[in-house]
């Protein structure tokens, strides 16, 4: 079996991903400050799933964006320094008040986002008016002008931001703190968001045992549910993580059959030559290919789809079970697809260069991915070895070093690719 | 009163709020992905509170790397093309086995990840034995080898990745996939983070409604609670958003005497030259000061601490109430000091330069903020106009342009200062 190159398995695991984009069902999530505070995570990286028209007028009446008097620009059409023009003062109009017509020869005293009374097409600035300070509360006075003002001068007139029937957002939008904005300025009570994808992340292996419980000799704790749960919800997913701590197909098998529906299923290990390799055994029969793909780590990968009883079809992509391992095969082959079908920004991560900081050997025949950190004079110091174990050195990295197929050696100083992990 | 810089407010607010950096409570978490899947909030951008040290050796055992043959090295010392060594074959270790002792003359089958038998001290891998695969389980044989093999090959060895002693991860460290997994591997389970910062957000003014209750004339939606509130919670932060739909004192100090315990207060609304603002009646004889900063939009900004009846002294940063002012005063003001105090990568925006698409003139007294989108030919053209209440026109910005104070007019075609708001 030849080996597949990176670029054909991510175009494979795409292409069998690619009807997520259209099966998904749309949810609807309250739009209120109360839900947003008190369920963050259901607001978190939501996409709009359809194009949303406004119902009403942004902002919803004429108001004024300055606290000063409203009136008639008419009533101060001949207004001049040397003749400067005396209104009646009626009555303040305060920020959520109804307001009442102005009649002519008055002025108004306006708080910014009060409403403009009818009658009145212009707001004066308290600053520009003698005197330059309201008087207290249902005190009778008079107030001058010493220079004209245009109609609309200080108005943000109804619908200025945003017409009834106006496209409010477009379908795919990112659902930040102004685009909620926006909706909730609108009065729209309920938000109709794309649904997260749901996953079913199984991690496998006879040897694997949950935090909390003691070990017994060759036993090891189960990394792969946490990186995995972890990293798919970053990639904007719904995880449930269902460990399968066996062997035996037919538990594997029982794990499915028990899981709520989802949309993906993922495995992690079971996928090696050994006697007794669970994802191979229970899957292989169903449909599911197994490849070897010429990177490091990360080579074993498989995928394909299968169709449980009384269930939909599903695909599958399965991951080797090495911890470092698995979380370079989401990067490379799941981050970026599913990033782009949650809808979230940025779903491939930028390609920088930089010189390496050292001598490296790579395996010309395999695309090498090895863990590094940048340096503060630019350069990137490598982290751990090649094996796909550290787990604890990938912690400590802040990048992923690329060595191409075909390269078998890189000296200091050399330039290197490599993408950043730590944002 | 002559204005602040945008510097000045800055530096002030970060060190009215820097205090908090040490005074909040360590909180503890479970670690299980049953915990990060089924509550996947509470683990979204945590940072540890304390340096860690590792309970255990990880790999916990010395184990395989391949599926192969454990073996004694010498036995295989005088291994060759034209002098092959047979052994027979011992019991199988699978992954999860706890593994028998190997005697002399002996080769146990091997998989990926179980441990190394006692007295094995390499592995072979199954490619290179003669026959290249293994026997049916419980099949007596003998396997043959034509190559010597050093003591250690493809074995991972007990501590290889991480020593029982040794610094897991430091103080401050964010909790991603890879951190969250090592610690898990160590059989850790419980998690000491840093509580996020607790804002308490009251948006004010007698004219706001929540959405779903019908509008009287002169009212409106209350926009800034969700805008600041999904705003916060992006920095990191728990928010407690209590909206004051009243233009009294009394109402605010209320709200603010049945508040939960928070780190910090933010009010938006209620602080400009009006006759009743709220904001301004109820905080200034507490001690909160109101100042102009030279920026638009945003130019009323305030901030102070008080104390209230039976708790501790609180941070108070005051923000002006227009939607676009307010998003714009956190994104300068608080985002950057938010998001380092809860240990968020890219506290600061990046700032880039680019042609603007058109001319633009700007109040040459202030720092003026305007909302832009880049094109596709590289260019920054202008979304919206100045004025603070085009909410609309912001939620479809990706960027914010910066012109400074000193300049009056940009001629299209003239680089300008931007960052980007679209991650």
């Amino acid at each position: 079996m030849s080996a597949r190159t990176i670029e054909q398995h991510r175009t494979a695991v795409a292409t069998l991903l690619a009807p997520l984009r259209d099966s998904r069902a749309t949810e609807t999530l309250p739009l209120s400050a109360a839900m947003i505070t008190a369920r963050p995570d259901d607001y978190r990286d939501r996409t709009l799933a359809e194009a949303l028209t406004s119902p009403v007028f942004l902002p919803p009446f004429d108001n004024s964006q300055m606290d000063g008097y409203a009136v008639r620009a008419a009533d101060l059409r001949t207004a001049g320094p040397t003749a400067p023009v005396t209104l009646t003062v009626a009555g303040p109009i305060n920020a959520g008040d109804a307001g009442t017509p102005l009649a002519a020869g008055t002025a108004a005293p306006i708080m910014t986002g009060a409403p403009i009374p009818a009658g009145a097409d212009a707001v004066v600035p308290i600053e520009r008016s003698d005197p330059p300070r309201f008087y207290p509360a249902h005190t009778p006075g008079t107030v001058t002008f010493s220079a004209p003002v245009s109609p609309g001068t200080f108005v943000r007139a109804r619908g200025s931001d945003l017409g009834s029937g106006d496209r409010l957002l477009p379908a795919g939008t990112l659902l930040r703190a102004a685009q909620l904005g926006v909706l909730a300025g609108t009065g729209l009570t309920e938000l109709p968001v794309l649904r997260r994808i749901r996953v079913l992340l199984v991690a496998t292996g006879h040897e694997i045992r949950e935090a909390g419980t003691p070990l017994q000799p060759g036993q090891i704790y189960d990394a792969n549910s946490v990186i995995l749960g972890q990293a798919l919800q970053e990639a904007g997913c719904t995880v449930f993580a269902r460990p399968c701590r066996s062997d035996d197909a037919a538990d594997l098998l029982a794990i499915l059959a028990d899981a709520p529906p989802v949309d993906l299923l993922i495995t992690v290990g079971g996928v090696s030559a050994g006697a007794r390799e669970v994802v191979r055994d229970a899957l292989g029969p169903l449909g599911v290919g197994f490849e070897h793909v010429a990177m490091q780590p990360g080579g074993p990968q498989g995928f394909g789809s299968i169709q449980l009883p009384g269930a939909q079809r599903m695909p599958v992509v399965t991951f080797p079970g090495n911890p470092v391992s698995a979380l370079i095969s989401f990067e490379v082959f799941l981050r970026p697809v599913l990033r782009r079908l949650n809808g979230l920004p940025h779903p491939d991560r930028v390609l920088h260069r930089a010189a390496l900081a050292e001598d490296l050997e790579s395996p010309a025949g395999k695309h090498q991915l090895r863990r590094g950190i940048r340096s503060a004079d630019g350069t990137i110091a490598l982290v751990g070895g090649a094996s796909s174990h550290l787990l604890h050195a990938y912690a400590a990295a802040t990048v992923l070093v690329h060595l191409p197929v075909g390269v078998d050696r890189v000296s200091a100083g050399d330039p290197v690719d490599y993408w950043s992990i730590d944002d």
